[in-house]
């Protein structure tokens, strides 16, 4: 029984230490891949970024691949989270709303996520495990955007609503990949959250 | 007299042929650029795809970063043309010319244009060039959809709102860097054309 007990103290912190090495190690990749891009960024370079042995960073992500796609997905989850958090009480004034929405398509995350979609295009292992993510992520995003917006998707033509300004704010996070766009960003968010008022109803 | 009529006769087919050299690295520049990625885009690749000497590449572009800039933008230019000759009479149905704008944003130039934005942002020395690039480029894209829109940039709102137009259209082409995404495509620009319709009065 005590030896058990004992056991059990030690998996614990073990399991805790495991869990905070592979966010490091995702944390690491996400800024390693909106740096120096796909071409840059090797399991070996995140180790080293994490501060964590390259065993170590191979125990827990077997393939490039693997490490690079779960890190997208684990920021993305992030965001997502901290997206919800913002709007604690559920639908809210909707410039806010889009403005937030906008905000998740600049900065490092989006940077690193286009460096992934742009090297999915010309490598074949990439390109499945990249379309499947952004597909869960797409689709969550969307989940959010419909929840904040107050959005009422059985009404024709709001699905495609929602759906166009997630593209918009796509687009407007390429528009700042080279330049601070923000003082533009913040005119368009105005007009197009009227835009959408109109449209949601 | 003779001596000069000969030798402007000689000297008008070598500009044609010029022409036409400079016009096919442009063109094998920006395929090369769309399937290969930065990465892969050198002047001897290009020269070679373009069945040119090296040297006759190199006479027409000194850098890398002169030919695949100037091929971006000369195949910009061709689309742009492309899509003012879709409209010969100016202002049209908003649907149609939404669908056309959009269309600017998918296949092998904005590839292109990805890869060398997403490189841009890597690069010290591409990064302004780019920059510059796309200021221009997106002036003159704004210009033609104002025109064909028969939006009147006077009336507040109406220029964020063809600003958007166009994020939202570069989002799209994002959407379908992976996947064929026409099918949802065609219905966002359906609804956001009549969303568009009502803010553009």
């Amino acid at each position: 029984m005590g030896g058990v007990r004992t056991t059990e103290r030690e998996r614990v912190p073990k399991q805790d230490r495991s869990r905070a090495t592979r966010q490091r190690l995702l944390e690491a990749a996400v800024a390693c891949l909106a740096e120096h891009g796909w071409a840059g960024s090797t399991v070996a370079a995140v180790a080293e970024r994490a501060g964590v042995s390259r065993g170590a960073a191979q125990h827990h992500f077997p393939t490039r691949e693997d490490l690079f796609t779960a890190a997208v997905e684990y920021v993305s989850e992030e965001r997502s989270l901290a997206l919800r958090a913002l709007f604690p009480d559920g639908p809210a004034d909707r410039r806010a709303v889009v403005a937030a929405l906008v905000d998740l398509y600049t900065g490092p995350l989006f940077r690193a996520a286009l460096h992934l979609w742009v090297a999915a295009g010309d490598e074949d292992q990439l390109r499945p495990r990249v379309t499947e993510l952004e597909t869960r992520v797409g689709r969550e995003t969307h989940r959010i955007a419909v929840e904040l917006l107050g959005a009422d998707e059985s009404r024709p033509g709001v699905r495609e609503t929602v759906q166009g300004l997630l593209d918009m704010a796509r687009g407007l996070g390429l528009a700042n990949l080279l330049t601070d766009d923000s003082a533009r960003r913040e005119r368009v968010v105005a007009q197009w959250a009227a835009l959408l008022d109109a449209g949601l109803g």
